[in-house]
């Protein structure tokens, strides 16, 4: 049955949410209903939030990280390390590795990765700002922080063969059971992987 | 440790969702990256909806309902039973009864309980505008459907007290195990409520 809506406005406010990924329509009209209950320069400081966001966000001319200027916050860090670059797949997975608070390198973002099924091609993703990085030189390293699927290993191939033979190292994430892991709960594959690629006990420490 | 935000205007709109119930940073991230990748006429329909919501949206003089115009569309609906009031405590409830599609009489928005201990009392509520309601007569039956809790209790005691003596029948929303419920889940007051207030057996079907 469809949701009883008292108003056109609401309801349109309420559809607005209901698009956006996980937020059902019970969600949605809680959240819309909450931000209803707020003094108007609160809802207005909400509402341009986003526009202004969606207006002024920059992309890093460098690295595709997102950035209030030309180049973003990482690439302008004397501090960080120029020569390591790691490609990631979205700005998400740098925020994620800036998290660890372990990395200082750089970070290439691609945008995607290749997936002849959707139709993204080479073409599609930032990738000739990577071999432009390439040729100016000064990079020591390339680190493939992709995910481990069909996606990420073609595309990890297919930058690889990019790569190759211009005397930089190549090296990819470790895959295996996470720290803390549970055997018992860990996927086969990533199991099964795990002991393939088995390093010398005391060998990682 | 603290989030590492690539850019002060994504940081602004990740802050603004986050302030939302139930949204925490690493949601508010997400939705707004999402936000940030249609273009740029969805994202400014999602911000106007909002703005638009807040300045145009108006509360029914009659029940306190939202609405688009002076009255809402419950009190204008000449084939409901204005007889029939259902005093509830907010507009999210009048969308949960009128979800079930079964009531078929007009609504009373308090925009609150009864609570001194959050010092609120019946002049913070909409609470006139039911007794106007009243003096204007044509009202049968009142129906308390509201949280059965110390405010809830208190302002159910508070409304008898001042509809009582006008030949209104003033009634209550039933309580009990729920339909479906399992008994060995039911928590205790609810339970032992239950089975003070029985009914007949056969008597309510």
């Amino acid at each position: 049955m469809e949701q009883y809506i008292p108003s056109k406005l609401l309801s349109n406010a309420v559809d607005q949410f209901a698009k956006l990924p996980g937020v059902g329509r019970r969600t949605a009209l809680r959240l819309v209903l909450e931000l209803l209950k707020r003094d108007e320069n609160s809802v207005t400081a909400f509402a341009n939030s986003i526009t202004e966001l969606k207006q002024n966000i920059r992309t890093c001319k460098i690295c595709g990280n997102l950035s209030d200027s030309e180049t973003c916050s990482i690439c302008t860090n004397h501090s960080r390390n120029h020569s390591l670059v790691c490609v990631v797949e979205n700005v998400r997975d740098i925020i994620a590795i800036e998290q660890t608070g372990t990395y200082r390198g750089t970070y290439h973002v691609l945008g995607g990765l290749i997936s002849p099924m959707d139709g993204i091609g080479p073409s599609e993703l930032n990738i000739s700002s990577l071999t432009q990085r390439i040729e100016q030189g000064g990079i020591d390293e390339i680190i493939f922080a992709l995910s481990a699927n069909m996606e990420g290993d073609t595309t990890c191939f297919y930058l690889s063969r990019l790569i190759s033979g211009k005397g930089i190292k190549i090296s990819q994430i470790a895959r295996g059971v996470a720290f803390g892991g549970d055997l018992e709960y860990t996927d086969e594959i990533t199991l099964s992987r795990s002991i393939e690629n088995r390093t010398e006990y005391g060998g990682s420490l």
